[in-house]
């Protein structure tokens, strides 16, 4: 019961971009467990652009407190249990925070069904990540086969699966990624009909070209520039899921919206915004679909792994400059055997 | 045969506001009508925020050419016929232009049933004003009794008819003019919970103020800042109906967009663009709603009519400054007795 349980706290409102001194590292040991506790040892944590709004501001959750756990989603395992839901070995899902244990009274664990995956499958395909892209291109998005999909973000996470989903049900899809190396990743191994490195390339242009009778569905993680680009292609009765603006998240004052935004009204599109917290009660559905369509080598998942719980605060910064490639988690603790 | 056919024909494409010599005023002689074909005289122009836009760009509808007479939708009456589906007499509507006479082989043509309204009530509660209120309300907007409906030109044509359409479905409805006097209007004769002058208060505070909880629905004649503001103070799964920016519509450079677009995200905000012309098929079952309501005295309307074709040019200036009371429409020629 000695053991102790390392923590990154917030110290501090960010300003732009994460920076030293905005976490503060502290040990602090596992404390015994009450009637009904559920002790969980942290395998993976994830990391994701949302972090960035958590710790500044409220949104679709309260902003984390000053000197509290840092929040973020985690899978690990129970290591001892006093509540009758769940007992030791059970893998779990939640917000379990930045830290290497946590202890929790149950009602906010998820318990993971064993399923024919790797764990880091709950990362990297199922999980969170698996639900935005299923349910955001599919609910929101609604693409019919032969419509052209964009996707921002196209080798990340959940954009590398919404451009495989899109493939999956028949769409042309374009992604939009900030490397050669990403572009060529997506079209060889996932499918992608074209890529654009947006970093190189003038983004109206390479939209014109690619998607010739305009854009039928976006789905957006960046916000900013990009989804103007886009609302100035979009075609009649165009969906635009916005899910992400991650060109956004680091501004200290807000950005200029899209001037283009009058299109949605000429041309009938529809911009609706997705969090994944809204269909987490229908995760089964989901996997359902996804775990066949991978183990059928159609869906792809790939997990970018920082080890060690000390290196989040610099690994995080990573999915600021496009660094990552695929999913990034940390491995706090190793997979249990 | 030789009747003089008085015409506004476009000039120039319009930099910023209408201005002189935008339109050229031409006459012609009223043609010999050839088989299949009607002629129509128009009793009542349309004057309509989407002028300026006909006028300046390819948009849902092609731009007007240079040359031609200015598109406008009007209501007229068969003078004669030489179409079996129209006889002298019958009152038609349709993109009839800003003349005094118009030729149509028939098909462009929608004729009038007889209900029970004046002449005018076409124009200011039936026809396309009506259907853009019913259906982008009702359809895009979706309002549940005891949500908030924020209405902006609410003592305009539709945005009028919104607001009251809003409140017959139980809402707590909230109206944008420009004018105090316009703000008692629909106060204390339209029945809106309460209204805001954006011209003199801090719209912001006032929303803030007026809508507690949260706008639910918010009905977009004007986009432009009032867009961002309600943007800013949305409710979780509002739904905006893009129904016009005027605000944009004499920018000689695109407008910024609204910075607060992020709401949309966080909030799960839906907006979507609406243009009537996608509804005309259903007018019927709209009118069937709004006719017995107008009977009752639950849905006022109120025309501005200028006298004249010849005062077009001018009286359209009065949609973009708010100076107009109502549906502004020009009186051509008399009302059929």
């Amino acid at each position: 019961m000695s053991r102790t349980n390392g923590q990154w706290r917030l110290a501090r409102r960010p300003v732009g971009n994460f920076q030293d001194g905005d976490f503060t590292w502290c040990e602090e040991p596992v404390p015994a467990l009450g009637d009904g506790q559920v002790l969980v040892r942290i395998v993976y944590l994830s990391l994701d652009p949302t972090n960035r709004i958590w710790a500044s501001q409220d949104s679709y959750l309260p902003a984390v407190k000053l000197g509290d756990v840092m929040r973020g989603g985690g899978i690990g395992v129970v290591e001892e249990s006093k509540n009758g839901a769940f007992a030791p070995g059970d893998v779990v899902q939640g917000l379990l925070g930045w830290q290497q244990f946590y202890v929790s009274s149950g009602s906010d664990l998820q318990k993971l069904p064993k399923l024919p995956v790797p764990l880091d499958a709950w990362s990297g395909l199922l999980g969170a990540i698996g639900l935005t892209a299923y349910f955001g291109l599919l609910e929101i998005g609604q693409p019919k086969a032969g419509e052209t999909v964009v996707v921002s973000t196209a080798a990340g996470a959940v954009g590398s699966l919404v451009g495989q989903i899109a493939k999956i049900k028949g769409c042309r899809v374009v992604g939009l990624t900030g490397s050669d190396e990403k572009c060529e990743w997506i079209v060889k191994d996932l499918g992608y009909d074209a890529a654009i490195n947006y970093k190189k390339e003038n983004v109206a242009e390479a939209l014109r070209k690619h998607c010739p009778k305009g854009i039928d569905v976006y789905f957006d993680n960046v916000g900013g520039d990009i989804l103007n680009e886009v609302l100035g292609q979009i075609a009649l009765r165009a969906r635009i899921v916005s899910c992400g603006m991650i060109s956004g998240y680091n501004a200290t004052t807000p950005p200029p919206g899209p001037s283009n935004i009058i299109n949605l009204l000429v041309r009938r599109g529809r911009m609706e915004g997705f969090i994944v917290l809204d269909y987490l009660s229908r995760a089964e559905e989901c996997f359902r679909e996804l775990i066949p369509w991978w183990a059928a080598g159609k869906l792809k998942y790939r997990v970018d792994i920082a080890d060690g719980l000390e290196s989040a605060p610099k690994a995080v910064l990573r999915l600021f400059d496009g660094s990552n490639a695929g999913k990034l988690i940390v491995r706090v603790s190793p997979e249990p055997s």
